[in-house]
Formats: structure tokens, C-alpha cells, sequence
């Protein structure tokens, strides 16, 4: 049996003979791209029934179908983590989604802070990068991208119980340890500031938020998308999924 | 006094009312892109003599003169942690190298493994990265970029006392933790395996070196440049500069 090399996210539901078409996006990387023709394999995974072995069951220039044949891996959700950022150049927010993804955030909420350029972002490409990064990762979940929001009204709104740690470039050589209280288990959030950091009015309101968790990311000053994964990984093996 | 914006890396010894001459280069930059003029101030760090406040004593086109006022930060060195990575494509390899110097590695060592496409690096492009990321992040350290070497190699010839973490896509799921007698100050180096991992021989020699330490990186498989940043991270955190 040949070994399936390429993983495919698809929208339809996934299950034993459940036959899956393809639009022509996905046909012309499958056939035209990837050279996969009837028969061979291909893993998909859809966010919710976990990852399926499924053949090409017809090939064409402007679409096909798939029909997935056995589970090759249960759904696996990532821990209920949240990673807000505030969009910098465009490079390195496509970065920053896509380590979000491969990290294991369950959702990316980008923010709009005081020191904040971006006025919009392309929610339907970073939802893409999110999409690829999972279809990289061997993840069976892809995280949602939010719309653009300001950081004060996400704050104001903020749900009770979701725990939020934020790192503080002023802080910078202060402790990296998350400590006091951790339940696994909760619901988390992680803020990744601007470059050029925090306005001294935000770091105040911040601070003195009841569920806010002020950490330092080691004595150097981190671009947003290394302080995305360096925050990520603490998160993950103090909390997460990586124990 | 002015509030110095621009961190410039030279190479001459820094101090008390030390000149130091600009080359052609790096006069464009200051005068021609940043705009800078005579009395304008500038941060200078040379890797060894801390951070020192210059102001411009001369701008010309083609060459400039700064001269050093007062030191505003004292020399400091990173672990002596080195980043051992297997070269990918050109884009994320200059990534891995801008994240080696942001998380404070020493040296940083391209290798060739088995499974590593690369020939060849541009040596000089990747430290003139370094530069730039030590630059922006504050630090005064730039870490050495070496030629390319192959892994084998590197390791027949393994320094006595230095301890090898790395980073092995086949435990995905396992522990993330460095255990077992990890004395502080200690040299260290980190290893990141080529997309497509190692192969099976390489595998079993890293698992048999007496100094070697496998440890996972959660259960997704992280691309090489995130998973350069979390080994950093989890390094820094267990035994680095980060405590």
C-alpha cells in the first residue's frame, strides 16, 4: 500500500466511505501540482472527525472526489488557548498565524493596540495560512482567525474565568515563569505586544487586570513572531499539551 | 539631549572619546536612509565593550565619523549555548539565524545531515543577519555564523564537556524536559533537525552519544525555524539566561 505523503484540510464531514469532492482549487494542486492520480492516497482531516487515509477516486482538470477509506488518527483538539497579536508587517503576521497553528493555539484573535499600524488585515489569507500550517503539522485542528479588534474592547468584553498572560518587553530579564495558581486545564489567553510594545496607558490597564499574568521573555528585546513561539512554548509545557 | 533611535554594530574598540570612522555603507544607512546628521546620537556595540552612546562628529556620503561619549550598557554575554541547524530553504534559513541571535545562542552552526538538500550557505549573508538581529534586539553580543560542516563530522570531533540537546520528530508527543544532573553554565548545544527529520542511522548514533539529550517538541512537528525558537526557549528557561 503506498504511504500517503500529502494532507489535504477539507470542509465535508469524514468517515468510513464517505466520499469527498474536490473544487478546482483542490483538484489542480492534487492532479496538476502534486501529480496524484486515481487511486493513490491522501490523509485529510476536516477539524472534527480526526485524520482519514482516502484514494483518489476520480481525477479530472477541474475537479474530483475522494473517498476516505480508514482513521489514521483520532481528533485531537488543542488545549482551549487563545493567541492575540497585534498585526505588524505582513510577513511576519503570516509568521505569526502559522506558528500559532503549529503550536497548537485554538484560535488567533489579531488585535489592534496604541502602538498598532495595521488598520485591517486579510482574514481569509492568514484563515488560509492557518489551514496550510495544520495540513503541515500533522495537526487534525486548524485554528479560527478572528477579525481585527481593538485590544481595549476585547479587555472590556473579556469572558470570565479565561486566564491571560501577556509579555511585558519592560519587564525584559524579569522572571519567564508562569507561577501562583495554574490549573490545567483552564482557559488561557497569551498577548503578544506590538513592536514598540505597550502604550504606558495599556501597560497600566494591563497590569492591573485581575486575570492577567505579566511575564518577561529573557533579557533581549524579541520581534513579535520570536515572542509568539518563545511565549507559546512556555504556555504549552507549563499548561498545555506538551507535558 | 536627544533620545538615540539607531543601534549600530562596529567593529572598532569602543570607549571614553573614542572616534570611530564609518565606511561607505554604513554612512548611507545612517546619513542617507536614516537621515541622521552631525550631533545626532547613535548606540554603538562592538560584541565586546557594551553598548556606548556616539554622537555624529562628521557626515559625508561616502564615509562619516562618530564619536563615543558614554557607556549606556555593559558587555553581555549569551550562554555559551550553540544552535546546531540543518540549512532549508533560503527564507527560513535566515530566520533560523535572526532567531539564534534574538534568543541569545553563542555560535551557530549550519551541518549538513543526511536528509539536508543544502551544498552551500552564504556565509556572509546569514552573519550580516545575525548583525542585524542583535541590532534590534538590544543585545551586544553577535554570534558567529560558521561555514557549513557536515554533522557526522562535527560530532567525531565533539568538544569534552559540551552537552547536546536535540530535537527528535520521532518522540512527538513525548517529554518536552531536560532532566538529569544539568548543571548551570555548563556548555551546551542545540540541535534541529532538516524538514524530513533525521534518518534512521543518524538517529541511532545521537541516541547512543553519552552527552546527548532527546527531548520532544509537543505533538505536532514543528518546521525547523519554530522549532529552533522552542528549543531556544526551553533551553533558556531550564538553564540560560532567562532564570
Amino acid at each position: 500500500m503506498k504511504t500517503a505523503k500529502i494532507r489535504l484540510y477539507v470542509e465535508q464531514p469524514l468517515g468510513q466511505g464517505q466520499t469527498v469532492p474536490l473544487d478546482r482549487d483542490q483538484a489542480h494542486y492534487l492532479f496538476g501540482v502534486m501529480r496524484q492520480g486515481a487511486g493513490d492516497p491522501v490523509l485529510l482531516f476536516n477539524g472534527t472527525d480526526g485524520e482519514w487515509r482516502a484514494t483518489v477516486a476520480e481525477a479530472g482538470k477541474r475537479g474530483g472526489l475522494l473517498r476516505a477509506e480508514e482513521q489514521t488518527r483520532e481528533q485531537r483538539d488543542p488545549p482551549d488557548l487563545w493567541l492575540l497579536f497585534a498585526p505588524i508587517k505582513k510577513a511576519r503576521t503570516d509568521f505569526i498565524v502559522e506558528k500559532a497553528a503549529e503550536m497548537g493555539a485554538a484560535r488567533i484573535l489579531p488585535v489592534q493596540t496604541d502602538f498598532t499600524n495595521s488598520e485591517r488585515i486579510r482574514q481569509d489569507r492568514l484563515q488560509a495560512h492557518a489551514i496550510e500550517a495544520a495540513e503541515q503539522c500533522g495537526g487534525t485542528f486548524v485554528p479560527e482567525v478572528c477579525a481585527l479588534q481593538k485590544l481595549d474592547r476585547l479587555i472590556a468584553g473579556w469572558p470570565a474565568g479565561r486566564q491571560l498572560m501577556f509579555c511585558d518587553e519592560a519587564l525584559a530579564g524579569g522572571s519567564s515563569a508562569l507561577t501562583g495558581g495554574l490549573a490545567k486545564g483552564a482557559p488561557w489567553a497569551i498577548l503578544i505586544g506590538p513592536e514598540g510594545g505597550f502604550s504606558e496607558a495599556e501597560r497600566t490597564r494591563l497590569h492591573a487586570l485581575p486575570f492577567a499574568h505579566a511575564i518577561a521573555l529573557g533579557p533581549r528585546i524579541l520581534r513579535a513572531d520570536t515572542a509568539a513561539v518563545a511565549a507559546m512554548t512556555l504556555w504549552q509545557q507549563a499548561l498545555g499539551d506538551w507535558a
